[in-house]
């Protein structure tokens, strides 16, 4: 039993009173519990504050700031996609609560990699906050697609390329832009270099000693080098922290085209992650091989085919590439479409394939699917249903792990121990994953030899103060996830969900009735509408029962002479009959009463 | 490519048609296109007719009939599980239409084991049919403890215990039940003598060499035997057809669970299937042999546990077993708790356990919990749920595959193949799993030599024929599904379930207003009410717009002289609020209007 697993016991009482639990922590003053120099401090010098506002106990929505004295910088403004639990919402963002205090000290965002949960938050993130945008060059093609895409389309004059390799200095920070292998192009570590000792932070990142061609290893030189000098804390990516050994290297993914296209005579449709730049290579390159042409299908994957075109990132015959006007050209042995849908999404080309309904081609019985692609979790039904329509169609369809067609973007327990060796920090925050993902990083890194006091399991909005005194707790800021609901921001919270939910369950019944003052009596009958209850033709029934309801309830209140305007209040007509239905029918719908008294 | 893909295609433009895929199938007359004395058939003896009503191009509901001119008996009764687009459904049930056109010929109902897919429906089945259930004594314990849960509390005086190894006749027809392997007690396979041949059914199923101590593996000499005496037809599960090689062991099992008790000190939790005798023997067996005491917590846990001691299933030393006021009197190391909770289920032991809601114990910095059981798709993000606040208490959790705490229990390639070697069947008919499963195991089937035209990929409802002639396609008959919402029984529909989705992506606005035809003037302002849409604080401006919106449309009607009793109809002021508040916010609840004339 490790020391962090026994403070994470000793703040169980407070996590249940407000249920967000706050920082597990072993900062060593939890320990001995002298409050160390406390007082001191005012006098010292800034400490470096580091505040995660996203990306830590969830999947998604990476941003994490860093803050020393007036000056604060941000690395990555990401998107999280929204739970079961959440009908209507399109998207999660950051709070930007705490940037919104600091506004002024706000220097720039920097960027690690093009993914949405590193992204996807910019348009929003810039409509406030109108300060320089950093990051490499594919990177920067998807973030002014994005921006164009955004409603209203933004543009920023603030969005500055930098290369890895590069090095940038902005207020008492220098950034070191460290190359490493991800499933995107152009993906990154950052050094941050503080007064008051080196960050490293990883973002998503895995080591591939043999990627696609012309593409290097990750910089483990630099890496080593910046360990050599000293790293304060190693923030490091936790996502495949669950899988022992090292990740599939896109050699063996490449080799695993090659048998496939080896065996195979139909068409090969290959559906993969857009933004893997990587990936679209290989299959390019495997198509070349086999004489085969190839036609880009769906919209994002043409858009990142050509921004990886702009940047020179791939290498093809100037004739490999073909339009969709073009395939009856060719027999289908001479055929590889790449196409958007590896995660069943309802318009991608796969999806419309699968279900006959794309306006420009259909599957042809001996095509050959290839999902060169992991299902990223909750849309595993989704793909599975593309996946069935495809074999109804005639399809033969390669996924899972069938074969080696995927190989994941993130480092395993091997690497990720490679990375603690290389940079022997300090301190050690996991990052990026759920708390089970977080707490197996620390083990991990508990393992390897780093003080249990050392390593911090961190929640959004925990601010962490680093100084020469070492690592501490320091509070911490809103950082509860914003609700984008259609064009509207964050206004949409648990209230307005847990309705919808109940409306999703039960459905909802509106009541209408005049009172008539004068005789005591309804206006009429009351007037009963519904909608998801049940049948339309049961629901005859359900009505007169709640017509019955509310009129026996007016009776009953003429006969007592009760003031029909004073006791027929909405809210006691709407449990009246909220009362009968569930007494009749075990059903709760929602009953919103209106009442007019003339 | 073989021809039952051909035959798909051959079928596409029907299938998109109708939206509902009919009969793939490889019946001889659809290649040799000869009627083959159809007309004579009438004379000849009666056919016999298989008719799936669940189970086939989906997980779940397990139902099938079997039916010989007057004579009809039924395998399996079972629910399916709804999934994210039908909110407010509990249950999904089997369509009994057939069952009622042909109700004078039902002899009964037998099961092949006792999990919710195959006997989840029997209550719903025996409301309406009121014959004998056939089915082995841990079965019918279920069957005995499910009629008693429901509501209406039910009961049957025609529940006959059968046991594996014994044959029974009914009708036309003898039933053997054949011992098998599988993840529950008391499983059997069925083979059942029809006059036109033997057709084999294996249920869920898997091969275990090395079961649990007393239990033996699956009758092999029996299905030999048969197989030896001639098969018509075989039909078998599909479920683990993707895995290669044979299933685990529950022996397996039983190291893994000794190795993880030599190494730990605290309190073990158990969360397995409850079902699962097999399991709890290994835990208890294990707890033993360690000098560990065992607490049965969670209802159905104990019911199971219940219902096998009374059968004798379970052995163990009177004292192992503890009641949670004992838990007190043991050290942690000499605790074990059997609990529910594997899928994550809300009111389960483990759930409330990890998020310290159990009233009666909690976990202890220290324990450690084995999540002994697969993640049923669908249910991973609860489970996950439960595992981060597990560790957040200070639990060790070992779940997925880490170690080999679980063992499916289905078939994998190596045993369908055995199956298919054993029983050497004339027809082949995959059972048990979504299109892409049944396809894989036609597939397997096809390459072990049975041809392509005696393998039927079904669908729900298909109405299969075998007679001398062979085995042909003779139609269908409804079997889509029935939602079980509340008490309700069949009365939602998708029209109901696309109102409650739509509420639920936008909730709802509620319009009341009232028109004194006299002064062709609204009488008061129209009340407007929402629930699901935004924030109550900035609903107050939408429902501001929605009142202006109805009162100009009032005041042009009546500036226009149109009279507004007849003009300001219920649709045209619902359509002309939803149009501004789109154009306002990009939201399109549904909105509800009533209207009173005065």
């Amino acid at each position: 039993m490790s020391q962090y697993q026994k403070s994470d016991k000793s703040q169980r009482d407070t996590m249940e009173d407000d249920l967000a639990p706050r920082a597990v922590l072993r900062p060593k003053q939890s320990h001995d519990s002298t409050p160390k120099k406390k007082n001191d401090k005012k006098a010292h010098a800034p400490t470096l504050r580091m505040i995660p506002l996203g990306g830590l106990r969830e999947v998604g929505k990476n941003m994490t700031v860093f803050e020393y004295g007036n000056d604060l910088i941000i690395i990555d403004c990401g998107i999280a996609f929204p739970d079961d639990n959440m009908p209507g919402v399109d998207t999660i963002i950051p709070d930007f609560t705490y940037l919104r205090e600091n506004k002024e000290k706000i220097h720039g965002l920097v960027i690690t990699h093009g993914h949405e949960d590193h992204i996807g938050a910019i348009p929003w993130f810039l409509q406030e906050f109108d300060v320089p945008v950093y990051a490499t060059p594919l990177t920067m093609k998807l973030i002014e697609l994005k921006l164009d895409d955004f409603r209203p389309k933004m543009k920023s004059n603030k969005l500055q390329v930098v290369r890895a390799g590069e090095s940038l200095t902005i207020g008492p920070f220098t950034f070191d832009f460290i190359h490493v292998n991800h499933s995107i192009a152009d993906a990154v570590s950052i050094a941050i270099h503080t007064p008051v000792g080196i960050i490293f932070y990883t973002g998503d990142f895995k080591i591939d000693y043999t990627p696609t061609s012309g593409v290097p290893p990750a910089d483990l030189g630099k890496i080593a080098a910046l360990g050599n000098e000293g790293v304060l804390a190693l923030i490091s990516e936790s996502t495949n922290v669950e899988e022992p050994g090292t990740s599939l290297s896109e050699l063996e993914v490449g080799k695993t085209f090659e048998d496939i296209f080896h065996r195979v005579t139909g068409r090969v449709i290959v559906a993969t992650f857009s933004s893997n730049v990587f990936r679209l290579q290989q299959v390019i390159s495997t198509a070349e091989r086999f004489g085969r042409k190839v036609l880009i299908l769906g919209r994002s994957i043409q858009n990142v085919f050509e921004a990886a075109n702009k940047l020179d990132y791939l290498t093809y015959q100037p004739n490999t590439i073909i339009q969709v006007n073009e395939l009856d050209q060719y027999p289908p042995e001479k055929i590889v479409i790449l196409a958007t849908g590896s995660q069943g999404e309802p318009m991608s080309a796969l999806t419309r394939l699968a279900f006959s309904e794309h306006k420009l081609t259909e599957i042809i019985p001996g095509d050959t699917v290839i999902l060169s692609s992991s299902m990223i979790p909750g849309n595993e039904a989704a793909i599975y249903n593309v996946i069935n329509e495809l074999f109804m169609r005639g399809a033969n369809v390669i996924y899972k792990t069938l074969s080696a067609v995927h190989a994941s973007g993130h480092a395993c327990q091997d690497e990720l121990k490679l990375i603690l060796t290389l940079t022997r920090p300090t301190y050690f925050i996991p990052a990026h994953g759920e708390y089970r993902m977080l707490y197996q990083h620390a083990e991990l890194a508990s393992l390897m030899g780093i003080p249990d006091d050392h390593i911090a399991i961190l929640q959004n909005g925990d601010i962490l103060e680093f100084s020469e005194d070492g690592m501490e707790f320091a509070g911490y800021t809103e950082a509860a996830g914003v609700l984008i609901d259609g064009s509207g921001m964050g206004d949409v919270d648990e209230l307005v969900l847990s309705d919808r939910l109940r409306l999703a369950n039960d459905g909802v019944i509106s009541v209408m009735l005049v009172i008539d003052r004068l005789s005591n009596r309804l206006y009429g009958a009351p007037i009963i509408k519904a909608s998801g209850v049940i049948y339309q033709s049961d629901m005859k029934k359900m009505i007169s029962t709640c017509q019955d309801t509310v009129e026996d309830m007016a009776e009953q209140l003429f006969k007592k002479k009760k003031p029909l305007d004073k006791t027929m209040t909405p809210d006691s007509v709407s449990k009246e009959v909220q009362k009968v239905l569930f007494d009749r029918t075990r059903r709760r719908p929602l009953v919103m009463t209106s009442v007019t008294v003339i």
